[in-house]
């Protein structure tokens, strides 16, 4: 055998200005891409010229080498770049939208969006469905009873108009390289990538035309992010590219060691966020819907409303009904629920000291809240209800989590996964001080 | 967007005993592979059960994170045993082979293989063909009208039982998962892998079954290795490998700075090959072919024989032309000549301190000797002869190169290869001593 030397990349019959293997090998050997490497590589990506298994070696060579914050930009620019972009600049009020890179029990999306309409912004929330432990907000959404995901975009302006808050499926028609580089990602190991993720996140809200992002970046077992100081890394690298963008962007770091409220499953936060709306609700699910509020209305001009008061009174619940109801829902009808419920007792007497987010999500989805598969069916009603939280004074012998679902057989690798997902300690033990927000990161 | 965690690969519907995601993860995260995961990975690869971009995202990540030698190890006999192995312990004289990482000017297995069948061992030469700069073995003997490098199991047997040395094509039985590697690894950046090169030559030629194998490992511009370090890594790991899988192996690093003898190019290397055979050729192609001549007979136990009097007395030609006419070549006939023929000539009188193997590679490949991609034609005729080497007094206005091609709209780009690919300085001057074996490396 010769050995090749990759040089087969100068064959003078080449009409691409870019060889797919020059590309990588500077990626793959440290020296930054330059931006018409970059708009080449997705452009040529997306039209077929660079293939899968090229993009996928680029891929992973970014993902152990880096990218600069300008090499980040200029991808972004270029996913973009490969689709259509909203404009939402014709409304008559601001547009302000929030990401969460995900988490479990994390519904703050469905009180969040109708009560900062409700304060006077118009939010246009495109979604995405779950995958893995954590949850999809279209996919709670689609518990109730009529509700469709899918809007053109006369639909989504005019809902924007009034009520005023959207939640539905992003159109295939933005950041298209991206939803393909996203599916090449989860096959090949490639999708826990700082600068790839962040471009992934903020092409698609960039390409969506809010004029103001609030970031909700989650920390902790349950979140991508595992670390304090990696979620901040992803936090100032998206409000970085937002800002570049021309969106105002701040992120706030969350706590995500232990789920959001009391349930995990489709209908199941459907109904705990309804509890919001009406006022209530557990406590964690309020303050962060109310600090993300505050930061979305003080972001898009409106520092004088009083989201507090928007859901005390009603008017939130209001916008909800509105919202539901202009896609098609009925905010009236019944939520469906799971045909079986196992309850898991609580062991020992003692204080709940840990709850691991991780170990619910997948309890969750196991019992079928959640996909393996993009293509696979969630079931409305399956899901953990949690009777306590860390802090929580606990008994033995009396109910620490309620599994739902529809397929019994599940029951066994649900409970399995929350074993050894909780700590109980004697009375007057206290679990670890942790904030809900941790830290806000606003524009550099 | 709700993040995905690649925890995907947890559907209860896989048969397989492992996801590729997660093999590619554990090799992102620089964990080390087990063997099961190795077989499975390089069986499943085999049968399309690991996509491409699957393979692709592995190979980067193992050339950017390395592997162990046990994992080296383990990933060439899962080459090896995707394949059939052939077996030469019934021939009554032993086994040597030769393989060189590739150069410019490299016709050493020309002669080699007849010195060595001539002075009493058995030489199955499987090669390749060239790719990029440096040329391929197959190419310069299908330069012999009629010669051909496809042998069935059976021809190659009785060919070295009688006259001993075979220098045919690798069948496609032979390790094919590193055929597929190898052409993937062209495309996706992942050639330059010590890992990588180590196990592809290596499977290749353990499963081709030699019993002892010397690696002519090349360094210098005109190699694929550019330093020592990088040279001896690769040789120690082949070496290892080797010695691991029972067959005597021994590596020489050798320099590949300026090129091998006075021609680069098919039928230029077997004219200047013949002058060898016939007791003449180039200072440096003689001592490089009579070093791995001595180390393959040592390697085979016959110690006793002197390769220097079988090329003096023409035993080593008789057994060229017996090995040339068994593979349907005419020993006798004329080699082919290219059409056109262009003249550099020397700008200055002085000393030739330096001449560039890669310049010198790279001009040879542009005028139709080598090719850019496999499946392109190669011309017979195309070439550069030098008419000096490094520490020869050169006078302004005499040839310096003489370009040979069939398509003389090639001359130009040829041209522009060899500029700045050589040095004169004023007499007196020497070029940097630099010695022709640079270094021993056997088997640890």
């Amino acid at each position: 055998m010769t050995s090749g030397t990759g040089a087969g990349a100068e064959s003078p019959a080449r009409v691409e200005p870019f060889a797919a293997v020059d590309v990588i090998a500077r990626k793959r050997d440290r020296l930054e891409l330059d931006d018409a490497q970059i708009d080449w590589v997705i452009d040529a990506y997306t039209r077929g010229a660079v293939a899968e298994e090229q993009m996928s070696a680029l891929l992973m060579a970014i993902l152990l080498n880096g990218m600069t914050g300008r090499e980040i930009a200029r991808w972004t620019a270029a996913m973009i770049a490969s689709g259509e972009r909203l404009d939402f600049s014709g409304l008559d009020r601001p547009t302000a939208d929030k990401h969460s890179t995900g988490g479990v029990g994390d519904k703050i999306t469905l009180p969040l969006a109708p009560l900062v309409a409700a304060c006077g912004a118009a939010v246009p929330q495109l979604s995405g469905r779950g995958l893995g432990h954590t949850g999809g907000t279209l996919d709670k959404l689609e518990s109730i009873p009529g509700w469709r995901a899918s809007l053109s975009t006369a639909e989504m302006l005019a809902q924007l108009r009034d009520p005023g808050a959207v939640i539905c499926a992003a159109g295939a028609g933005l950041a298209p390289a991206d939803r393909r580089l996203y599916a090449l990602r989860d096959v090949t190991g490639t999708v826990p990538s700082i600068p790839l993720i962040a471009s992934s996140i903020m092409s698609k809200k960039i390409a969506e035309g809010t004029a103001a992002l609030i970031l909700d970046v989650k920390v902790g077992s349950g979140a991508f992010m595992k670390t304090v100081d990696d979620a901040r890394e992803l936090a100032e690298t998206m409000v970085d590219l937002g800002t570049r963008a021309g969106v105002r962007t701040v992120a706030l770091l969350t706590d995500m060691a232990t789920p959001l409220g009391l349930t995990a499953g489709n209908a199941l936060e459907v109904a705990e966020s309804l509890e919001v709306l009406a006022g209530g609700g557990p406590p964690d699910i309020v303050e962060l819907t109310l600090a993300l509020a505050r930061e979305m209305l003080a972001a898009a001009g409106l520092e004088g409303a009083d989201p507090a008061a928007a859901l005390a009174d009603g008017r939130a619940m209001d916008c909800w009904r509105a919202m539901i109801r202009a896609q098609g829902g009925d905010p009236d009808a019944a939520l469906p629920t799971a045909r079986e419920a196992h309850t898991v007792l609580v062991p020992a007497d003692g204080v709940l000291v840990r709850l691991d987010a991780l170990a619910v999500g997948i309890a969750a989805w196991r019992l079928g809240a959640g996909r393996a598969r993009k293509e696979d069916p969630v079931q409305a009603g399956a899901g953990v209800v949690m009777h306590a939280k860390p802090g929580a004074p606990v008994r033995a012998g009396t109910p620490l989590f309620t599994l739902h679902t529809d397929t019994p057989e599940r029951f066994e690798a649900a409970i399995a996964a929350l074993d050894g997902g909780f700590d109980i300690a004697p009375y007057g033990s206290r679990p670890p001080d942790r904030p809900l927000i941790i830290e806000r990161v606003p524009a550099g």
